[in-house]
């Protein structure tokens, strides 16, 4: 029997709005999600748990109340559980999320950019 | 202040062996890790936990008792807990692990190829 890997392009090719992270894989209680972004997102954070960040196409940068972060394509960042940060990008970057099951996008500030995950 | 991400090109290059994964990051109680692989590894499950598979560089087969899925760059896979699997490749991959703190490579089956997790 043959197995289907996920590709993240091919998965990628399936997202059509920014800022709505898709699930493509499960890990126990934890998701991989792919993401379009562009432009600023909402401040927020997440009480309950860290977040990763994993750039698969393009650059970002994740602004902290102290400071930033910048990654690149074939980088991550692991945002600490509790910390503030807003996630930029200049140019449409692609995005994969590692996160536990039920983290909503805006952590507690809710508001407009809250998305519903979804599977693709 | 600015925040340092992590580089998976660079993490990769502080690494000699074959076949011993090094942690770059965590996330909660999860790992991530690097590893290169050349050749067949042991067959070997992980009885209380899934483990992702995704390809940096190159390409592998991981072997299942009743069939295989085939991994190339930018793709991923999660191996399901308790299912057996054997990963190959024919050329050196580089491959990232995302897995829980206190996993050992060769789940209970031991051996000369068990590698003591390390952080890079």
């Amino acid at each position: 029997m043959s197995y289907q890997a996920v590709n993240f392009q091919n998965k990628l090719g399936l997202v059509n709005e920014r800022w709505s992270p898709k699930v493509i894989a499960e890990m126990n209680d934890y998701q991989f999600k792919v993401v379009k972004i562009l432009g600023d997102f909402v401040w927020h954070d997440h009480k309950d748990t860290d977040e990763t960040f994993i750039v698969l196409e393009g650059r970002i940068r994740i602004d902290f109340r102290d400071g930033h972060v910048t990654l690149a394509e074939g980088e991550m960042y692991v945002v600490p559980r509790g910390t503030e940060h807003k996630p930029y990008a200049e140019q449409e970057a692609k995005i994969l999320l590692v996160e536990p099951r039920g983290v909503v996008n805006t952590g507690d500030e809710g508001g407009r950019r809250t998305a519903e995950d979804a599977w693709i």
